[in-house]
């Protein structure tokens, strides 16, 4: 059968205000479409599955928000961290209880907060990878087709042979560029964004984490007798937090043979700034975003205002702005000083 | 016996959201100083003359607010006024009110919502214009030395004749003026800002209201009978919406022939525009301006930040705005720009 996982446990720690550890943005219906990115996340998934083969893994902290904005997500399918440690860790864990219910799964992993406009051809391409996982042991890793010499995302750099209908094996991953490399990388196209999305059989996922990050492995050894028992959570919170912290991508993407990509047009953002979040929102004559109501904008242009919890609000003559408010935290600062909005509000 | 009249019952509209309708301006802390513009008025007069001689007029809506702020002023010495008729009504009224329990009385009669910093000029100004109309019938009206060419203020035209002490008679008022008026004014030495700051006996205001606004004294008649008693406010609710809106400035000031100035330097700003606001305040290393807690600027210049409300603020890359912030309300606007503030915020 199809699992999904959607890792939900990130603290969103760019978005201050609008985003705060205690609700942070993938709870957050950030581009004013009425659903949170999670809730969009998991809305564009259901054709490939049904919601109880879909595994929420997220903080304990956030367990409440998520039964609340997925009502119709059993409660055992919210996998509760006890601590971050990475999504190698997340991987392992939502890996092995799937493993324990069904031993054939094949599982796309996704985050939680990326925005993907183009719902069918990412439905295609998830359904393709799957297929080719289920015959090969094999990690597909879905890659996205740049628009632009993109500097702010990762990619994936694919040997230009196709494997079998759109798949590609992937040669390399590669950090975020600067911007000449970047205009290599696009014009040469076979490097895609990495998306952070990726396919697999959970028995590949099970034998590449054994073999690549033992240590995690070895501990989900210890944890999963008490998979899918009442003892499950105390058994977590005692072991869990000893797992190395180290990503998925570190632990196994750049160190397997095994992977391939398929490269979509999929209108994909990951909405890491309040930059992609003004690019990807509604905006008005002037360019700006208007995120929530009651809001009035007068001689400002290009600015993304984000705000959910004021009667009214007047802003007057922004040029390049982030203006966000929400409950009691106010901030207003230029676009292009975005990076440094995490220490400010330290 | 000296009383004073404070009137406030401004809606000080041109500062949304710090000032809104229900809670305007004067009971405000604008400076950020611990006290309501309306409280240090009060505090600055207290030298001058008991709590009991001084009267508070304000709209029925503030008289909360008043008893709130000022815990020590007998509830009668509010007077409520049912409906808004301008300060010649508002002025009638009150010295009606004094005349019947006073008829000697000398009274000031003063703004509420503006700021005076050489508190020992303005009460050696004061009882100087005091003693005069205690032996002559005048009315004096304080003049601000001016100390630039501002254009935002009326003026006072002196003859520049000394009559007694201080004292120089009045020749003319002055509409706000242009820019080469005001500065020929600064030049001739002899034109002062009007603060809207006068002192009379009440014999003489009685007799000068009667003579240019006949109506309104004539409705000062039927509300006489009530006064002091528990007909009072049902009598003004019937009667005081019926007296023509008026300021006293045409009314009297600009009519009659015995008007007198003492002009001093008491450190004055009527606080009537965010701009005059912000040269009021106590302003950081780069001119910014910050009224409340736990706000923090980072590369912002001259900006006036007045916000009561919030957990946290931070406010980057800012020159010369307004950024205030009160009862889920917010504005950002461009200081250059306040003057539309009251049309943006209809």
């Amino acid at each position: 059968m199809i699992h999904v996982v959607v890792m939900a446990g990130g603290i969103g720690s760019r978005f201050w205000p609008m985003s705060v550890p205690e609700y942070p943005k993938q709870f957050i219906d950030v581009l004013g479409l009425g659903r949170s990115l999670l809730q969009m996340t998991v809305d564009r998934l259901l054709p490939l599955c049904p919601i109880g083969n879909m595994w929420i893994v997220t903080s304990e902290r956030y367990v409440d928000i998520v039964c609340e904005q997925l009502p119709g997500m059993p409660e055992g399918n919210i996998l509760a961290e006890p601590e971050a440690r990475n999504t190698a860790p997340c991987i392992a864990y939502a890996s092995r209880k799937i493993a324990k219910l069904d031993p054939e799964a094949k599982i796309v992993v996704t985050p939680s907060d990326a925005l993907v406009l183009n719902t069918t051809e990412y439905l295609t391409v998830l359904k393709e990878a799957i297929d080719f996982v289920a015959h090969n042991d094999a990690i597909v890793t879905v890659g996205i087709k740049p628009s632009r010499p993109e500097t702010g995302y990762g990619y994936i750099a694919a040997c230009g042979q196709r494997t079998m209908g759109a798949v590609e094996r992937v040669a390399a991953f590669k950090e975020k560029p600067d911007l000449e490399t970047a205009k290599g990388y696009l014009e040469s196209g076979s490097y895609y964004w990495n998306a952070g999305i990726f396919v697999w059989k959970v028995t590949t996922i099970e034998r590449s984490l054994r073999r690549y990050v033992p240590q995690i492995a070895e501990i989900m050894d210890q944890i999963a007798p008490s998979l899918h028992t009442l003892d499950e959570q105390a058994t977590l919170r005692r072991l869990f937090p000893l797992c190395d912290k180290i990503s998925i991508d570190y632990a196994v993407m750049e160190r397997a043979d095994n992977i391939y990509t398929i490269a979509a047009d999929l209108g994909w953002s990951d909405l890491g700034t309040w930059g992609a979040l003004l690019q990807n929102a509604t905006r008005d004559s002037s360019g700006n975003a208007v995120i929530g109501t009651n809001i009035n904008l007068h001689n400002c242009e290009d600015c993304v205002v984000h705000i959910s919890d004021m009667d009214r609000v007047i802003v007057e003559g922004l040029n390049n702005y982030i203006v966000a408010s929400k409950g009691g935290r106010l901030l207003v600062c230029r676009l292009s000083e975005e990076q440094h909005i995490k220490e400010f509000s330290l």
